[in-house]
């Protein structure tokens, strides 16, 4: 069985920390300064473990381990969150090193290899899922060359370029490689603290839609423009924001989640009637009838509202995920490695966020693995572990890998 | 009688939108080296008519007349709104330039004093009416210290320093040196033009409250934070927004106008859930006593929405400036002036908009002059006015000039 050194997971974990440091979590957006010098970093110590590191044209850090006859993909991603925690994708990539470590380090493991993967940019500062939804072949140059940056709008082949990844190869999943693919995460949430549980076994990882949502209607000046003949795009907005608000709760299911995260006016004087206004909307729930049913309403809200006037509404679908099964037999083997370790404490749940697993998920069997996070704090600098359960979770994450390739025997 | 150049107008009007040209606009913040070259520009305009030109520490652009016996202070503000209309405030200043010229080749107006004044930072890009309030003696250092710009952060003394300005003396006004102050503006509503009139005879200047509405919630994942565990700032936003913008008619009364023009999400990402909002909301009236009834219900507003959660509400008042009445004797010059050009198109009205002309009105009597903008539009690129409708308000507005310091002898 191998064996994972809980101090250095630890120590690796507040290594990679250090590379956008703020407060006590990390500021690290995708594909900037620091985010490419802690992938940099990160293909380092791919290497030191005996794998073969790359880093391809989209970001994706990758070590390879050309002696294995059977393998695990093990990753997650690490870009983080603007001025979020230190955790979050990172912990699920130093997992993958410690156990190519452990792996590397126990003759019983011999022909068992575990492949590292560090995906890029799953926090969507340019897109969301772009790097695994490039390993998996479901990003076109195409769509490459549409991006732009969420606060930036700089095109993202340009962000590449500066990254230095421009006019590499992008690495896609090879046929049969890979018994699968597993990922270990912070649960992101309170369930585990609440039930007294200190690991999560992933039943399905909820789908999530979004859409912008854009109000046309005329800027003008704040004092002269009678309030009768104003186009506010901002009132329309603050409005249908409310009324979703208000609805949603009438066909929401008791794990729907919905929200308006982002909001923009222009030109956002407080002397100016705004002309312009977007905002978008996000909606999350384990069940593809009820996204559907939270879909159909948000329609009927929008054409409501626009029949309403005095200002045109736009919606534009963004960025979908459809709820996604984990494989049965992932599932087991890491709820028989947690009973081992952690006898009754712990929980097959949903993941109520997304996650790279659910994109590798169409091409093979995915499992995930999740610790407590404290008072169900994420995506803030905030956002925090105990260090008991990061160990704990690191050789439950192991011993999982561990049954699963050596069951394919 | 002084006569104007109404080519000589036009051409001076087109040359200063050159600075900062944006579309058929201007974008011109204050103290951006757009701004600071067209200071230049007004002040070597203000020379070659004969004038002593100075640009003073906070940026005024003053023209000195040392020879007249009797003075009018004539002009308005020269930088633009973001991406704003090309005459706003720099109607006024040309034709304060304009002015200047026309008395000083007129025998008539031998010892009658044309100064020009071009002020900084009417519209806000720091503080509103920063310009103004120097001159008389309203802007202490410790408010200079403490005043960042509104998009950018900067502090008001390194943008005063990168400007040039830093260290040179503000000018203040002289006890008894004018008469009184005349500002010419277009009316950027569409009250002229609706009613067929081609000038505006301003009686007051509304007053203007000014609030930040700041929202404390608690940032979290957007897909793993359960509905009724969260504290959406941005949901809380929406909502009091939403209740302003429902109830402040019950308190309004015809010409009251609000908006809010401006708002932030933090961290405005789609998959957070915002910890921290704001919003300024703005609302004018002519009548102080309306003023207060719409101060009253936000307040109340703002407690019914704080007393039921989640999130903390803090209300802080920004700029406040009363309603302001123009001098009645300058009120009638301007009339007469406006019915000897054109008879029965002309009207008495108040000011919707702020203007610096409320500001001087605290230490010497003030007129305004407004002309038509067409379609209403304005603080925005498309912004115009009919020529012909400028040029006549050039020669009244000389023939109100003259008017008021000839009838001082």
């Amino acid at each position: 069985m191998p064996s994972i050194d809980g101090e250095r997971v630890i120590t690796d974990l507040r290594r990679l920390a250090e590379f956008g440091r703020y407060k006590t979590g990390v500021h690290r957006p995708t594909y900037s300064p620091e985010d490419v010098a802690s992938r940099n970093w990160l293909a380092e110590q791919l290497g030191a473990a005996g794998l073969d590191p790359a880093i391809d044209g989209i970001g994706n850090v990758i070590g390879y381990d050309r002696r294995a006859s059977r393998r695990l993909l093990v990753g997650s991603h690490s870009e983080t969150q603007p001025h979020g925690g230190w955790l979050d994708g990172a912990l699920g990539v130093i997992y993958g090193l410690e156990l190519a470590r452990a792996f590397a380090a126990d003759p019983d493991c011999a022909g068992l290899g575990i492949e590292v993967v560090a995906w890029a940019d799953e926090e969507g500062h340019y897109s969301s899922y772009l790097g695994s939804r490039s390993f998996i072949g479901a990003l076109s140059e195409d769509e490459i060359d549409r991006i732009t940056g969420r606060d930036t709008g700089k095109p993202l082949r340009t962000a590449l370029a500066e990254a230095g990844y421009g006019g590499r190869p992008r690495r896609q999943v090879e046929p049969d490689r890979y018994l699968g693919y597993l990922e270990a995460h912070i649960e992101q949430g309170d369930t585990l603290e609440l039930e007294g549980r200190r690991l999560g076994i992933v039943e399905t990882i909820v789908g999530i839609r979004n859409f912008r949502i854009v109000f046309v209607g005329e800027q003008n000046h704040a004092g002269t423009t009678r309030m009768a003949r104003r186009k506010d795009a901002g009132v329309a907005m603050v409005r249908l924001a409310t009324r979703i608000h208000d609805c949603f709760p009438e066909v929401a299911g008791p794990r729907t989640v919905w929200t308006i995260g982002r909001m923009l006016l222009e030109p956002n004087a407080p002397s100016v009637i705004p002309g312009h206004a977007e905002m978008q909307l996000q909606f999350r729930d384990p069940d593809a009838a009820r996204l559907d049913a939270c879909e159909v309403r948000l329609m009927a809200l929008v054409e409501a509202a626009e029949a309403q006037g005095p200002c045109r509404i736009k919606v534009e679908p963004l960025a979908v995920s459809a709820p996604q099964p984990m494989d049965p037999n992932f599932q087991a083997a890491i709820e028989a490695a947690a009973e081992m370790r952690a006898p009754g404490r712990h929980l097959r749940m949903p993941s109520a966020a997304g996650h790279d697993a659910a994109v590798l998920a169409q091409k093979m069997p995915a499992g995930m693995l999740f610790i407590p996070s404290i008072g169900g704090i994420s995506h803030h600098w905030s956002e925090d572990s105990r260090e008991a359960d990061i160990v704990l979770g690191a050789q439950v994450f192991a011993d999982a890998a561990f049954r699963i390739l050596r069951a394919a025997a």
